[in-house]
């Protein structure tokens, strides 16, 4: 094993840990249609949001607000903008996929155990604007930070989000009464969740493909070429993940099981699929290019 | 301990799993002055830049690139956009307030391990604006999801990340050859760090302080009242984070050694706090408010 993968240990993350946060990140789904009609206690509610007051903002600005939507009768109201916005935007799609779009669930407002709001304040600290003077969005990129935190950690407790930006704006500040120098940032769905899926809905429908992200790394300027060895180091990163089985290098754990029951059993399968973790109890951490999913 | 805690393992995550994404959270830092001149492998770059990608994105669309900057003289360069611009903000801060930002340290452009540009490419899916029609801003929110996943998984590789966001946009494109369709939305100073601080610079220096969470956070409406058990149980976690010692529950592992020596040993201790994290080696998981830095 490289001397970097176990010698930087000061900061303490040992490998169970940073393998627990890029599994975060690589199986966090933006969820529509797996949302179990379970409430969601209000301790995890608290953590997740607390996650997300820790997010980075420009001058310490902390800029943002949590609506926390559960009145059935509001949520309907914002799914009928929702259907309305939809209607909107499909004549926008190019014609050939209108009928795919036409298929995707898109959101999970009412069948989510809530939905939260997370808006900026955009005069919060109107005062001193550190940092945004000369880039004023920067108060809105801040809170979209504290909506990824959110995420990250709702994955992480099991919780599933999906993110619905096919809304009017202006309609929904009226609807939840916001005033005009806040801008809402993310309307979330949040619960309780039957699985997180392999992959993102739009992949596994063919709405699009995860892009080779060598090809959008680029040395000095843009398009620079360069960066070669990097290029090399993140081809291997995803090579080792989607390698055949058959091709990959022997699993940590002996595969006594049917490959699809044994990845169910532990991350340290190269069969690694999150609808395995789903059913695995307990695992630990594994090898970790296992975790990346294309 | 709540069944909450204990409960909801079919996702995958165990507590210790979930803690390690918690702490990534509560302790990563906008680093400005704790680079070290070591140089940064291009394994571990990759795995940042992999994380990067498996960002949320609008419709799928992954409209990022990444501009990797090394070159020393072409640093300078940036760094003197970043000194202008900020002679063009100061006298936008609160006059009592400007003495205080003139000491403040906003950058490491020249002393990181290198720079990265996080750029949004508008046009990537510009035939099907999926989830955009109405809100056009959804790429560049994209897209800092991006850079937040590139920040959190630093911190969990004891790398440090500072975003630069005082500087003039237009001349950074130009300075970067960025076409006119491209925003870049962040300017990522990237490296090794002697420590990360255990609290926001902005914090220590006396510039700002964290909002009070329940006071964040509305029901139903902006500005809504309610959600008391959920203000409650956020000012639980909090309440237990920032207690005085003495006033603590026993932590878990004995205090054999003073306590800022016993806080190194093990997340366990409630006076958890990053600088001694960074002395602890292979430290494990603990006691989860412990790691809430108020």
């Amino acid at each position: 094993m490289p001397e970097h993968m176990t010698a930087p240990m000061g900061d303490g993350f040992d490998q169970m840990a940073r393998d627990a946060v890029y599994r975060a990140m690589f199986t966090r789904r933006d969820v529509r249609s797996h949302f179990l009609p379970d409430a969601l206690d209000d301790e995890v509610l608290a953590r997740l949001l607390l996650a997300a007051h820790h997010a980075p903002s420009v001058g310490f600005m902390q800029p943002w607000n949590f609506i926390v939507i559960r009145d059935a009768a509001r949520r309907a109201d914002v799914r009928e903008l929702f259907l309305a916005a939809r209607e909107l935007e499909l004549p926008e799609i190019e014609e050939e996929r209108q009928a795919l779009y036409r298929k995707l669930k898109l959101e999970g407002i009412c069948e989510s155990a809530l939905n939260i709001c997370i808006t900026c304040d955009r005069q919060r600290s109107q005062g001193s604007p550190l940092g945004r003077w000369h880039n004023p969005e920067m108060d809105l990129y801040s809170t979209v930070c504290a909506v990824q935190n959110f995420w990250l950690a709702a994955r992480a407790e099991g919780v599933g989000v999906g993110w619905v930006s096919i809304i009017e704006p202006q309609a929904l500040k009226s609807l939840l009464s916001i005033p005009e120098h806040v801008t809402p940032i993310a309307y979330l769905c949040v619960g309780r969740v039957s699985e997180f899926a392999p992959k993102p809905d739009l992949e596994t429908h063919g709405w699009g493909r995860r892009l080779p992200l060598p090809e959008l790394i680029m040395s000095e300027t843009f398009c620079g070429q360069g960066e070669v060895p990097l290029k090399s180091a993140v081809a291997h990163l995803n090579a080792v993940a989607c390698a055949p089985a058959d091709q990959r290098v022997a699993p940590a754990v002996p595969q006594r099981e049917p490959p699809n029951e044994a990845s169910a059993l532990s991350f340290n399968s190269l069969n690694f699929d999150d609808a395995s973790a789903s059913r695995a109890s307990q695992a630990g951490s594994g090898t970790w290019p296992a975790m990346v999913l294309k």
